[in-house]
């Protein structure tokens, strides 16, 4: 293992932050890293705002379910998929009109998270953390309203940025062979699932009942393994239908559906 | 610039590859990068298919357009959003329904796109080349299809991967500047449009020009200007819409919509 993907392996979410700034100068260097990823038909079709104006965080933390890291960082970034600016040079060079379909809306997401993966790895090559936020997206209409967001343009990924607080352990992942498959998809018996899921299962019970917050979420949802407690506490069918249509709904206003 | 993030400036696609394999080793050390990305949860819903037999490539080329890269590749690898293992744990956990819906499919998208950014770094670290392939997405039902895929799982992106046979030029990006907003999204002006496009809109036609298949497209669809190669060649209106319409259906029938 090189030292590269050393790095790739040491990554954590970082939920706490210093009072250490981001120079502009290191910020550049992080989102030129940013734009040097792959990008179909070499099209850029993503934006990156940044939100690190103490009033602008304020709206943002309420928008990202007041998450605290959110404030605790000096820099949000937030990653958009971006058909607007396209779109504008194809009108000003009479071109016909496209991109403002779902498929551009995938295309362009797909720029942004590549863009957003080479942004966070390069600040964590300088030393920082970061923590991505899947609020970005339960929140997109909010989110996009609060950074004034034009017609084609979608926040997909964000993450707050700073220099660490805290040196959390790594999290264990599934399997890799769980995740793996060769040449065609493999459905895993019954007992391939549960193994799949056994370490998890014991560490995940042993997180959320060390932590007393966790723990009464647990008892409160009448929880009896970590399966019940990701649908019944932490991601609730409910919760997701009203995602997924809030988020249609902002796809069709934003002229991407 | 620190060594990494000077790596991550040095991406560019490669299509053209050498007949030295990969070895299983280099193989697995690339995907356990992928499997350290950020994911939501913890919940690593994504799955990656390794396509390396013969048949298989072949049947893939044709779901690929016939991109010549696939069959010279001596690996493609797919990635999946991937909510079906996850779920066949809730059912054997007596857990809640969920993760059957669209914004499921945008979490599994996203942990699949990180994943698959973490891999391309790492094998672009040890030497190999990729070519993505937005086709993955297009031809998402067919790949489906070939690699056998159970509901709840969807390839979103893919890539080709070997050792590169060509050292092309590093492909310019649009300003940095026009990619990034502070605080709130800057719509610019006409001119800003225009400024952003210069370089591009030369360094563009010069490059269809030089290539004679390319030069002659041109002149086919009677392109002034790359806007209009862009929509009247490269990214017709009428295939953006079938692939919408045909990925919404497959989101349909893969049970995430």
């Amino acid at each position: 293992m090189n030292e590269f993907i050393q790095q790739l392996h040491s990554h954590r979410s970082i939920r706490k932050f210093s009072d250490k700034e981001i120079s502009q100068s290191d910020l550049e260097l992080i989102l030129s890293a940013a734009a040097s990823a792959s990008s179909s038909g070499n099209m850029q079709s993503f934006s990156v705002v940044v939100t690190r104006d103490r009033a602008m965080k304020e709206r943002m933390y309420q928008a990202h379910f007041e998450q605290s890291m959110l404030m605790d960082a000096p820099i949000f970034l937030t990653f958009c998929a971006d058909f607007y600016r396209m779109r504008r040079w194809l009108t000003l060079s009479e071109a016909a009109n496209n991109f403002d379909n779902y498929m551009s809306f995938m295309i362009a997401s797909i720029d942004a998270i590549l863009a957003s993966q080479n942004a966070a790895l390069a600040a964590e090559s300088l030393g920082m953390g970061l923590c991505y936020m899947g609020t970005t997206l339960a929140s997109a209409g909010e989110i996009g309203e609060i950074l004034e967001l034009p017609e084609n343009v979608v926040p997909v990924v964000g993450f707050a940025l700073g220099h660490p607080d805290e040196a959390p352990d790594l999290r264990k992942r599934l399997p890799l062979e769980s995740l793996i498959h060769y040449e065609k998809y493999h459905k895993y018996s019954d007992e391939e699932v549960l193994e799949i899921y056994r370490e998890r299962e014991v560490e995940g019970m042993k997180r959320y009942r060390d932590n007393p917050r966790l723990h009464q979420m647990i008892k409160d949802v009448g929880a009896k393994n970590l399966a019940q407690v990701y649908t019944q506490a932490k991601y609730t069918e409910e919760s997701h239908l009203k995602y997924s249509e809030d988020l249609i709904a902002y796809l069709k206003r934003q002229n991407f559906f």
